[in-house]
């Protein structure tokens, strides 16, 4: 398995969904129902021996050998090599395909946000409502974290895969309040207070040191606040763009925010969902140090602000050319859905049967494979930096380090000689005759490796835009058998006709 | 829950997701599990009565009128009506959203690839390779046949929606094979005939009528096709460009199919998977011709020609445009990712609150929502053609045919008088206090409302580029009541600050 081009027009896909492969493996087989029904929709005339072989088909005579998950990867290097019978390695193709094809994109596409925003500012993945279903976004969940985000909103992902989990505020819970009667419950712990008079008072100060006119101030909005305030005194975070920032929004946030921390809480931050966030941030964060300067809170200083609103990756770019004052950003659709390119073209092909070489060679030279069953390298100079992938037939002797070798890099003429400082073996045995034989990377594990994996490239292979090719190259013997079975000469005798 | 602009650039959006949705929420609850691991993830001073509050949760007092599955629908159109607590329906956003925003997104996308394709065309969905995991792809499976697709690869869907399964081969079939000996197996039924000799015969008389040299033959496609010739002697219908259509898979095809004519058996067509698709298609249909002329075999002339290989809403226009023999099309990537527009943008939001219609008022006037709870109207005229969708608020009275009424299309001044010839509830409950109360859709019964819901459409609303927008308006009621929530002469008094 091996994608030709790596996605969204960069140098690199990273590897994703290895687990969910050696899990579905272990477990494949066909119920009794499910080859019933096959054979309720297979030709009449299918011989009956095929679904006996069906009934007692397993993984029991399959092995994978694959580079680890979260590994940084380039086009036409095998990232999994399936073997075993035949028709069993050709019924998993497809499942195989859809687990690694999504996780590697979505992976990667957080990878390339992550690069775009900097490493200073936290991202957070809010994108289930527009995923492929249920699954689909629990997947976004899951492989954004290891390709470098760190918060979900998908509650799920983080009781299942420990991803961090974070929320926001929904406009509907601001839109639900109309007025301040309904926010007269107790303040838990300590004294009950009275929040509202408290934060009325500093409204009315609020708006003085802001110039805000009372007519501005929605009501029901600053009685969301206080009710969130109640409930979360420690974590006060509301959305304040649901009527207006400026008039409504910003005001009662810092109403209410500065009655908490009198009372000795430390409220967290705001969410702008709409407009500039640029912009708006930074007008939010005057605001904070004003009140901060002013009434001596020092608790203003650090508020966060969050940012959210169909932001894409140029949204993130454009975050580190463009003065601002955002903590954390929040991305859904065009994370999740990888909207840039859609889809991975991770493909599936045969290179080996009965120990004998196999590629497809059509009329369409792009879409020629590489033949038989091969060795992953990575080479490195001596800054540790890889330089070039060294596919070799399995088989061969490992590359070693200090000492030169000839090979053929893939689209370009001619051969090249390379001496590597240090040489990585990029694929290990995972799965031998049905069973998972190494521990499974944790989250964790992989998104460690993601990041390792992309740092040590050299920027010019995972710069966003027009990156160079990083170059991968086929060993002598590779490139040999590939010129013989192209001209055929290792093809058995025509037909006698 | 309604979408504000139809994918695709189109005018409409087929709406699903609907039995999803309904059955999800009959058995939505929290286990005690969910709950732990939510107070361990939530502020330490979240109030204890919440999680008590979490465990109890159910849907038995939610209600949910809804447009039927499969309707076409425009922007601002209500959906779904969700009404219950609010603490239980804010917590069902996210996920009655995932529901039903893929859902119509790929079935959108399925009924504009059948428009773009025309009635004549058989189209195959094949995309689970390239799909957000295996249920996203069983998503897609399921709601494309809907959209209007006939077939499709995945075969669980087959077996769990009752979607018409279809296969093809895989390349790696015939790259398996290197020579015939392989193929020695007895033929299934009847006397054992020597099928390879009988085709090698042939073979030499298919390449003399077509010119062929005997050097482009390959042996192992030969080998391939006979081997499954043998066995699916009915269901013959390889791919035929693993090596070279002109040169080897198209004799090869022809030798073998003659070869099972003689024998009696009717084998079913070719598949074309790379390359120029309509012009591949009449250069095999002539040969077709060819052959059914020249050897006599009339069944030659009704075999089918599948084509496949990146297959986008463009190319099957193209096909209604250009000379080609395609008769089924197979789609997957395009199709299952909606890469012109991967996500539908529906949203969930807050309407009334105690019987007060609350509506979200930002300072991005695209973002502001209709108050109120609604019923929608479907208005036609005498020949039965929907011309505008009306909603009113409810508990007005309905419109009555042949009765004259004053609107105000979104969008656009001034009002308008209409007079309906016929008029359609869209609208209707489906779902009270935790029960289902009417029987789901079944998947034909979703399919068949598509097509006829966007047939009964007129053309210049179905049109795939730049349709005519179709209308949608309000009552005079809602209207009012949008107006005063804008100026704030509903809203209760101000604070007193």
């Amino acid at each position: 398995m091996f994608f030709r081009q790596a996605p969204f027009g960069g140098g690199f896909s990273l590897f994703a969904g290895l687990s969910d492969c050696l899990l579905f493996l272990r477990n494949f087989r066909l119920t009794e129902d499910d080859v019933a029904y096959l054979q309720s929709v297979l030709p009449q005339d299918t011989d009956p021996a095929f679904f006996s072989f069906l009934t007692g088909l397993d993984c029991s005579a399959v092995s994978i050998a694959s580079v680890p998950e979260g590994t940084a990867m380039f086009g036409k290097v095998p990232l999994l090599e399936v073997s075993g019978p035949l028709a069993v390695v050709q019924l998993l193709e497809t499942s195989l395909l859809c687990m690694v094809n999504y996780a590697s994109l979505v992976c990667s596409n957080a990878a390339r946000f992550r690069l775009a925003a900097g490493p200073a500012v936290k991202l957070m993945e809010l994108g289930l409502r527009r995923a492929q279903g249920p699954d689909g976004g629990l997947s976004a969940s899951r492989y954004t974290h290891i390709g470098g985000f760190d918060l979900t909103s998908n509650v799920l992902a983080g009781r299942l895969f420990g991803v961090p989990v974070a929320g926001t505020m929904a406009h509907s819970y601001i839109t639900s309040f109309s007025s301040l009667e309904e926010t007269l419950m107790p303040c838990s712990g300590g004294d009950p207070v009275d929040l509202v008079s408290l934060a009325v008072g500093w409204l009315r100060r609020v708006r003085q040191l802001l110039g805000a006119e009372s007519g501005g101030i929605r009501q029901g909005e600053f009685a969301a606040f206080l009710s969130y305030g109640i409930a979360y005194p420690q974590n006060f975070l509301p959305v304040i763009d649901s009527y207006s920032v400026q008039c409504s929004g910003l005001p009662c946030f810092c109403a209410v925010a500065l009655a908490l921390c009198e009372l000795g809480y430390r409220p967290v931050g705001i969410r702008l969902d709409s407009g500039d966030l640029c912009r708006q941030s930074v007008e939010v964060r005057g605001v904070f140090r004003r009140c901060s300067d002013h009434f001596n809170f020092p608790e203003f200083q650090s508020l966060i602000i969050v940012g959210s609103n169909g932001v894409s990756e140029g949204s993130l770019a454009e975050l580190r050319q463009k003065e601002n004052e955002i903590n954390v950003m929040g991305v859904g659709t065009h994370l999740v859905t990888c909207s840039r390119q859609p889809s991975l073209g991770c493909v599936y092909k045969l290179v080996e049967i009965s120990g004998q070489p196999r590629m497809k060679l059509t009329e369409d030279p792009k879409k020629s494979t590489l033949p038989g069953r091969k060795a992953v390298y990575r080479l490195m100079d001596s800054d540790g930096r890889p330089f070039l992938d060294l596919l070799c037939l399995s088989g061969e002797p490992e590359p070693k380090k200090g000492v030169s070798l000839r090979c053929h890099p893939l689209g370009q003429e001619p051969p090249l000689c390379v001496t590597p400082a240090q040489v990585m073996n990029l694929q290990q045995k995972v799965f031998i005759n049905g069973q998972i034989i190494c521990p499974l990377s944790s989250l964790g594990e992989s998104r460690a490796r993601a990041q390792t994996s992309i740092n040590a490239l050299h920027p010019q292979y995972t710069r966003l835009e027009q990156p160079d090719k990083y170059p991968v190259a086929i060993s002598e013997k590779l490139h040999q058998l590939f010129c013989d079975l192209k001209t055929g000469s290792v093809s058995p005798v025509l037909l006698p006709c």
